[in-house]
């Protein structure tokens, strides 16, 4: 149950919260569409597998599955590429500039401060540029936010991969944006 | 030295980012004067207080003095009052609902699986509405966001309270907004 009185029926994970308090959520919505669909070197599927990775390691599995499933729509991949993500992707052929990336973003989940002059070193080495560390330092310091405010909040959401197959779809074909339909 | 190249004589903190991917940084901005000085059954210093609590517990000294210093503008009290934000106010005749408050964005900060039961119920003893909780949760969350956004990119700033002081009363008069000086 959720630590706040949600609207009965209401959707899933952190949509159920994004007209709670509409004038916090709005800007943060629209923060969301430029930092995952903006202008980036970073490729918008690599930048969902990164907050797909951040939000697992922070636990948050609404978060995780919505953002891998989205991924694996954009890749035009199956489901399965959730246990992929949860283990850093290890049977992909990704590029050692994505695998720094991964590694960038795994240092600032555990606090900012565990990003290190080496690890920004041997991503430069590996093609990683100016921009793409300021990106995906943002992005995995943004999912160490939504992730706490969805399970902070104990918002509900189902548990099962298959159920992210659509969101993922939508959320690949349309991003993010404040929900049409304005709660009763 | 800064991850990543910062435009010479830039301001401290994350004054410098702002300009960096403006894009992005704009509804960030947004977000944080919503959060913070919007319509919020939490006071505006006891925002900022928490606000800086959290940076405090996330090693992020220049979050930690601008928001604290912004408190003490707020309450008219002295730069030392950071002294006590670090300790979570041992001396402050605090009420129980600040501190009910505190206790929940200290939970967040280690990650949002530590909101427990336990810990709601005897905030909502203590005077704290689901507003509140939503709102400190969000907060908290925020920070976690803001805090490893700035340390995970290295970006330089001063590390003596003093320095703050004036950053504080300008945030407690102007609030948060894109500085007005566009970088060269």
């Amino acid at each position: 149950m959720a630590h706040i009185t949600l609207q009965e029926g209401s959707l899933p994970g952190i949509f159920s919260l994004l007209y709670y308090r509409k004038e916090m959520a709005s800007p943060l919505v629209t923060f969301t569409e430029t930092l995952l669909r903006g202008s980036s070197p970073i490729s918008h599927a690599e930048r969902e597998i990164i907050a797909s990775y951040v939000s697992y390691l922070n636990n948050c599995y609404f978060c995780f599955a919505c953002h891998g499933a989205t991924a694996a729509a954009l890749l035009g991949l199956g489901i399965e590429f959730l246990d992929e993500i949860k283990e850093k992707l290890p049977n992909q052929d990704i590029t050692p500039r994505l695998r720094s990336l991964l590694n960038i973003a795994e240092a600032v989940q555990q606090g900012g401060n565990y990003v290190d002059e080496f690890l920004i070193t041997s991503a430069k080495k590996r093609g990683v540029s100016e921009i793409d560390i300021h990106d995906v330092v943002l992005i995995s310091s943004a999912f160490c936010m939504f992730n706490r405010y969805v399970e902070g909040l104990n918002v509900p959401y189902p548990l099962d991969k298959k159920s992210y197959i659509g969101i993922g779809k939508k959320l690949a074909k349309d991003g993010y944006h404040m929900p049409e339909v304005t709660p009763v």
